[in-house]
């Protein structure tokens, strides 16, 4: 952000507004507050007798690596709306049955992840202009060396662990992740308070 | 947003980018397309000995009447510690236990609600600068014709029917709901499909 949306002006400046309690970009002309808030991604994890839905990358970042169908929620939207818009985009694929399966936050590049569980509706799929391919995995074909995000890999490590699992997870994905105690949200926030 | 915040210019037109589904506004200047997306809103219903923690608004929307500490989250923060900041910005109360509630999708006005539960650390509470009051309410004392939101009222009735209750809620409040059967988002999907 250089200029003002609101007045044009390129008096920006970084400050923290009366009343509030962060550095927000404020413009000193018309003294708009610009906020920039977090995005909300929804995904979804569908099966097929068995088999995991995948689509490959045709856009960057991560061209060419494998991912569950996710993608920004937008306005207007609920957020099974969004995952099943996303299937459908990137895979042609209509979630059957669909149930919360998680929340992702991943604080660094502020993102929340929402995922969805699901089974794919007929086992119908296509390629979506945003994928290169799409396909069904069994679980010991499932490209590791090419899932293009940790959010992606939890996802899937998770849904493995135990198919029939029906707890909704929240988890935090950052730099220094550990991946064999990854903690939840919650109980970051109860470390923190000691 | 009157000028593009990228150049400056006010030649900005709402039209769908090539490749893009739905109409965005764009610059016609210098061709930056600019997203404008959901918000996220943390909050947490923390209880006491059976009383809940509500904070009476001193800010608009909705000044004076009573809400469960709840906000919109910040960059570079996870769901629980955005939920948890709320709790001290607007009662001054540190949740000692903290778990995923559920979420509301507010598609009318373009949020996503992560609620939390937990219990008040201590049973210590205050007023924050954006509270004009703050008070342990037993359930049968909850000022019910005063509460601020259709989600924060949900938030309460959820956890009166029962306190136990640990499935994690995924629901969608919108102009038309019907609080009698108050759906799901993945339930709103299966009809769309059919």
């Amino acid at each position: 952000m250089k200029f003002c949306s609101t007045c044009g002006s390129d008096q920006l400046e970084t400050r923290i507004p009366a009343g509030d309690q962060l550095p927000r970009i404020v413009c000193a002309s018309c003294e708009s507050i610009h906020y920039v808030n977090p995005k909300v991604v929804a995904g979804c994890l569908l099966t097929w007798q068995g088999q995991i839905l995948l689509a490959r990358r045709a856009i960057e970042p991560r061209y060419g690596y494998w991912t569950l169908p996710a993608g920004f929620m937008e306005l207007n939207e609920n957020t099974a709306q969004a995952a099943a818009r996303e299937c459908w985009e990137e895979a042609r694929a209509t979630p059957a049955e669909m149930s919360l399966f998680g929340l992702v936050s991943i604080p660094r590049i502020s993102q929340v992840y929402v995922m969805y569980r699901g089974t794919l509706h007929k086992g119908e799929y296509g390629v979506g202009e945003e994928s290169l391919e799409v396909g069904l995995f069994e679980p010991e074909a499932i490209p590791w060396d090419d899932i293009a995000f940790p959010v992606v890999r939890h996802s899937l490590k998770r849904y493995l662990e135990n198919p029939q699992r029906e707890d909704v997870y929240d988890v935090i994905i950052d730099r220094n992740t550990n991946w064999q105690a990854l903690e939840t949200g919650a109980a970051a926030i109860k470390q923190q308070a000691g």
